[in-house]
């Protein structure tokens, strides 16, 4: 029986078939057009879970609407180094509660606590930058484990909103996202916040890209994942 | 006939039947164990071209060796920025050419000028950093099209040999190119110098992650890249 929680709930999947999970869209994880698409990518890595398929297609009414690609190995011991530094930032409890407005409903599922890089509302101006930080964690405080990372990874609403003061179309085309974490990892965090970082590189021509980076409280890289995403205007 | 170049030799693919192209390694492009990546990346971005699947699957005597997702959209005429900076860089004719030592045959296809992070060679030492940046352009200074965009993309040494100051086993896992330029940059670009620069985040229990970015002289971003990496030692 699933959790009663909305995210365990949306990762709930029947197996019809050896090769075949169902799963169902959900109210609570709508975005502006369609559902948030790192519910759809924790849904996929769920179905991976089950079955350690390494392609997974979705479809809906028999027509493929998203791939995936997943690929698994063996973590040994060896020497370890993070290079990369988290931004800085004072700690979750004494930042201001925020999120996405109430326009998208799974933006509640998430206690988001912005650094930089808010949502443009009043009066909101192009910023010189995309780069937007903040500490999130799931509301109820549910644990986080890999489909939920794969969520995570695609907290940030996108990020031409930033740079130009607003919002216009947009959407997330493809997602890659490298799990640096290990199970001992996400048992610690369990459901504490994360520090979640992105900017993008380049807008050009209807895209942009977007770098992210997903840490701890204690400056463990849990995850770093790529997107590129389309935009109009 | 496909050109006498070592890089047209690579991507020259038989059309066996409507959804299956023929190719094969060549003694060129050789890596330490197998073929450089790039260039298979390269072989599978040009059998794209010739037929525009979007999964595609490289096998050889019957075995998938490696998978590929592709997806191409229209670009239109948007507001644009280029966010991120190229590194700073001396020209490339004041910069000595360097390489990747006789024994990676692949090597000898690029005319290589390591700004930073040249590959550890003569009582090396462990760095500090990750950074590899490099000028890059084909030997025969063929023209940059996709498929030699992508082959560009790995064209950097493993970012464990420069943190552990010398060789240990390594090779790219999976691989992820967004190609910002259109045909246009591309052709501005013709065959003339890439600025390539490239770190690392993590190094844990067995695997790092590689983030990377192709520059040309004037400024214009043409990719960003990432990949997954295993190491041993």
């Amino acid at each position: 029986m699933p959790g009663s929680h909305p995210y365990d709930k949306a990762i709930d999947l029947d197996t019809i078939e050896d090769n075949v999970r169902r799963g169902r869209t959900h109210p609570e994880w709508a975005n502006m057009v369609g559902p948030f698409g790192g519910i759809t990518a924790a849904a996929m890595v769920r179905a991976i879970e089950t079955h350690q398929h390494w392609v997974v297609e979705l479809s809906q009414n028999g027509e493929v609407k998203t791939t995936a690609t997943a690929l698994f190995a063996i973590r040994r011991d060896t020497w370890a180094d993070t290079e990369a530094r988290p931004p800085s930032a004072p700690p979750p409890e004494e930042v201001a509660p925020g999120g996405l407005g109430a326009a998208i409903a799974w933006g509640a599922r998430y206690d988001m606590r912005f650094v930089a890089g808010s949502v443009p509302e009043t009066d909101p101006q192009p910023s010189p930058t995309s780069t937007t930080t903040l500490w999130v964690r799931d509301s109820a405080q549910r644990r986080v484990d890999y489909p939920a990372l794969a969520a995570l990874s695609d907290i940030f609403y996108p990020r031409v909103f930033l740079r130009r003061g607003g919002y216009v179309p947009a959407g997330t085309i493809s997602l890659t996202t490298y799990f640096h974490a290990d199970q001992e990892q996400l048992d610690a965090l369990g459901g504490d916040y994360v520090l979640a970082t992105a900017h993008a590189n380049r807008f050009s021509r209807g895209y942009f890209d977007q770098s992210a980076q997903l840490w701890t409280r204690e400056g463990a890289l849990l995850a770093t994942t790529q997107q590129i995403v389309y935009f109009k205007g």
